[in-house]
């Protein structure tokens, strides 16, 4: 079978991880990656081996820096059956046109509005739906959280009725050196509710949730505080077994294992020997999981750099037709070593 | 009227605001402080004429740093009429039986277990439980933010059914250096609830209330972001003039006036010439304020430096029936400068 092209517009946090993973994939070749401005991310691309695509007017820059560049970002969506952008938070909609004019396919992400796309994907959620679209949205790292949660345990454990989430933000990316807060707690935004609930919305269509969100001085982890009526009482062994036994989700025992914080999360990763330190999966703090007649609480960490990574992975075989549901999510972890489970 | 002579045992962040405090009531005399450690804190509580008292064992050290002490901690106790301990958590226990010997009074704060003392106390929530007893706990900077906000929307406002709050604490107070996490989100505890709602219960007596709290990497404010369930359906102006009208509570409008965050609070306190930068107040995020259905929520900052010194005052003047509530409080409000209504 011929592997699809798939071409990454975009080669920052997001972009460099999926072309990673894209070079994983048994039915996917990666056609290459754009980048607007020589710096070290367009250095290690080209040490990776990918080809790398720049705007014309910009091609200059390159040669000046000494990255070889392989042609335009025209060309590289020319080659591609499909492409996923991953340029900045808005700017992808400007790039749709240029997608259309070619006749191709393209994977949004969450930084876009979602009218954007024809869909908006949670892998878990709602794959089915994104079956031979032609624009995919990956809904945003905590959206991607938040719907990984809740669809586990609508489907698994019995329905909600309601959701009450604080989002704690990570202030930036590790390699972010102009953002911050640094020593502030900023309501984001001081409004309620905030987006994210909005942004369920868009794959949970009809729930009852609202988000309240604040920023946080750090860059590792977002964290969830969330607080779900469920329609009739839950035990709390059957949420966490629900949440054990799901793909993509992991537990951490802190009692036993002693991990109490989102650094701790990231030093096993580390230890563990994951690539960059990621861990795409959601991380529950198990001993948070806590029932009380109708109302079920946990917190759960997400990793912000990598939870969309197999998320946008699965979007390229639904918008192409590659594979089930299943079968898609199965190829995507084990190629990327996801877990399910404790995490350690 | 002979005024009540008062002692403070501990000259940390908390003592030395209630010392500096106890000096601008018209109805109390400040004893001295006592201190255990030679430290900077030490040397300005001299230079501020404060009688300082220290521990027999440690008097040596004082006089080779070359501070001036005033007799021992007994000797202060001794001349005192009543004691504010504001020694670190869980110390002030050790210290009740020596208050005991003297037959004196004492005021303890949050750190200590509830049993410490006869009734725990949050000025606006329960004054008159505390009239002349012996002693009296103030409860800790986070209880005392939830309590003031939940008594006054109780009683201004409508009957509160239940409460979920999440409180995303401060990682350390400005002057500490070897407390962290400086990079991380750390549930605080990692299970539910959090100790938070077990405390609001020492004084609000049967209320449904379940806490969440994280550690945050910042110095300046804790952040509560509150549901609230009511009994009834409540409008959010009606909250917004009640929260308006109301002592040591005051409203932000960020975006009238550009305060997004709990830095930009703390500017202000600096800029309008608050002593230390500090805010007793709890500042209400308005724009926060959110009614839906029969739920209510808002957020707000905590100073934890402060905001318990006029709780502390107020307990002094009911341990020693010295005013009525409303009395109390517009005296300590008066003397430290306390707002309501917009902080600007």
């Amino acid at each position: 079978m011929a592997r699809v092209k798939v071409a990454v517009n975009g080669y920052g946090t997001i972009g460099k991880r999926v072309a990673d993973a894209i070079k994983l994939q048994p039915d996917m070749e990666l056609v290459g990656v754009a980048k607007t401005s020589p710096n070290y991310e367009a250095f290690t691309a080209v040490k990776k081996g990918y080809k790398l695509y720049v705007p014309k007017e910009n091609a200059a820059k390159f040669e000046k820096a000494g990255i070889q560049v392989s042609g335009y970002i025209e060309d590289m969506i020319n080659e591609a059956d499909i492409i996923v952008d991953t340029t900045p938070n808005g700017i992808g909609a400007s790039y749709k046109p240029l997608y259309q004019k070619f006749g191709k396919k393209a994977i949004f992400q969450g930084g876009e509005k979602a009218d954007v796309a024809e869909v908006s994907f949670s892998a878990l959620c709602n794959y089915n739906e994104a079956i031979n679209k032609n624009y995919i949205r990956v809904v945003s790292c905590n959206t991607t959280g938040i719907l990984r949660t809740l669809c586990t345990i609508n489907s698994k454990v019995s329905k909600i009725e309601k959701v009450r989430v604080t989002v704690v933000r990570r202030a930036s990316d590790p390699k972010e050196v102009k953002k911050g807060p640094i020593n502030s707690i900023v309501p984001d935004p001081a409004s309620v509710p905030s987006h994210h609930a909005k942004d369920v919305l868009t794959v949970m269509k009809g729930i009852d949730i609202i988000s309240m969100a604040v920023v946080a001085p750090t860059t590792l982890m977002h964290m969830h505080l969330m607080n779900i009526t469920m329609k009739e009482p839950v035990r709390r062994e059957d949420v966490i077994n629900a949440l054990k036994d799901t793909e993509r989700i992991v537990l951490i025992n802190s009692s036993r294992t002693g991990i109490g914080s989102t650094a701790e999360i990231i030093e096993v990763s580390r230890d563990i020997g994951r690539y960059r330190n990621d861990i795409p999966e959601v991380v529950v703090f198990e001993d948070s999981v806590y029932s009380h007649n109708n109302e079920l609480f946990l917190m759960y960490g997400v990793h912000q750099e990598s939870i969309v990574v197999p998320e946008n992975i699965d979007a390229i075989r639904a918008a192409m037709n590659l594979a089930d549901k299943n079968e898609s999510i199965k190829i995507t972890n084990d190629t990327l070593g996801l877990m399910k489970g404790y995490l350690i």
